[in-house]
């Protein structure tokens, strides 16, 4: 299995996992250089009242106090694209690439990202759009909520 | 009391308050556009092993799940110049305006909030810059790490 595979279905795993507990469907995960798996997570906005913990917070957060040198060449992967914070965030550890599920849903710091040097990858992934699709057909007000919108 | 003395003292509180507890001496607090005190927090890398609860994260945090429109209006207070991630947190969650304690140890996303018609103010508080010099003195690996730097 490729290190993109094992990155990409943690993350997946992680949606599906989201979308099982009635929050968020947005999944993350961070993997080394060397292609060890560091950590993954998703959105808690729902399960932990949360107002922070997108998945690649979550996924950080689950990563660990890690020396600088840890996310030097890592990739997070992330099942929708990352919004200001969690895009500020890859920026600030300085992560090599960020690969991202799908973004017809939310357009997030994708140019940002690029700007600061950071590969971005999108991979359109049919599974990681549904689920958002479903997600806020049911719950809209939950979703505007969590990317800091009002409900439209 | 001005809205921006609250704001400013809870920030400085937390920040003393870190230091006290051995933690990376940054804290932070939320005011509404009414002058409510929606939240406040420090940052929690050393005490929680956290990679992501810096100060305004931790406080965005504590002031719990909220509507965007909360967020309208509202000052982040920061005793430091906010990092990339937090930075996007505030761009993310579109608060009107952050006031940071001082910029003389590290300068973070000032122009890019900006240029997102964030109003930043910085103060240069001496308390501030004095207790992370204190810190940085004592415990640099771990200031370091907490913004993602290689130790120097």
């Amino acid at each position: 299995m490729s290190t993109e595979d094992i990155g990409f279905k943690a993350a997946l795993h992680e949606a599906r996992q989201g979308s099982h507990e009635g929050g968020v469907p947005i999944g993350a995960a961070l993997v080394s250089a060397e292609g060890k798996l560091l950590g993954q997570g998703h959105n808690m906005r729902i399960q932990n009242k949360s107002a922070t913990l997108h998945a690649e917070i979550s996924c950080l957060e689950n990563a660990g106090r890690l020396p600088a040198s840890s996310y030097r060449g890592a990739t997070m992967y992330t099942t929708l694209s990352p919004c200001d914070m969690c895009t500020g965030a890859c920026v600030m550890y300085k992560v090599k690439r960020v690969v991202i599920g799908e973004n017809k849903t939310f357009v997030g710091g994708e140019e940002y990202l690029k700007s600061k040097g950071i590969e971005v990858v999108v991979l359109q992934n049919d599974e990681c759009q549904d689920l958002m699709k479903k997600f806020i057909k049911e719950k809209p007000e939950d979703w505007y909520e969590d990317i800091g919108e009002e409900d439209k």
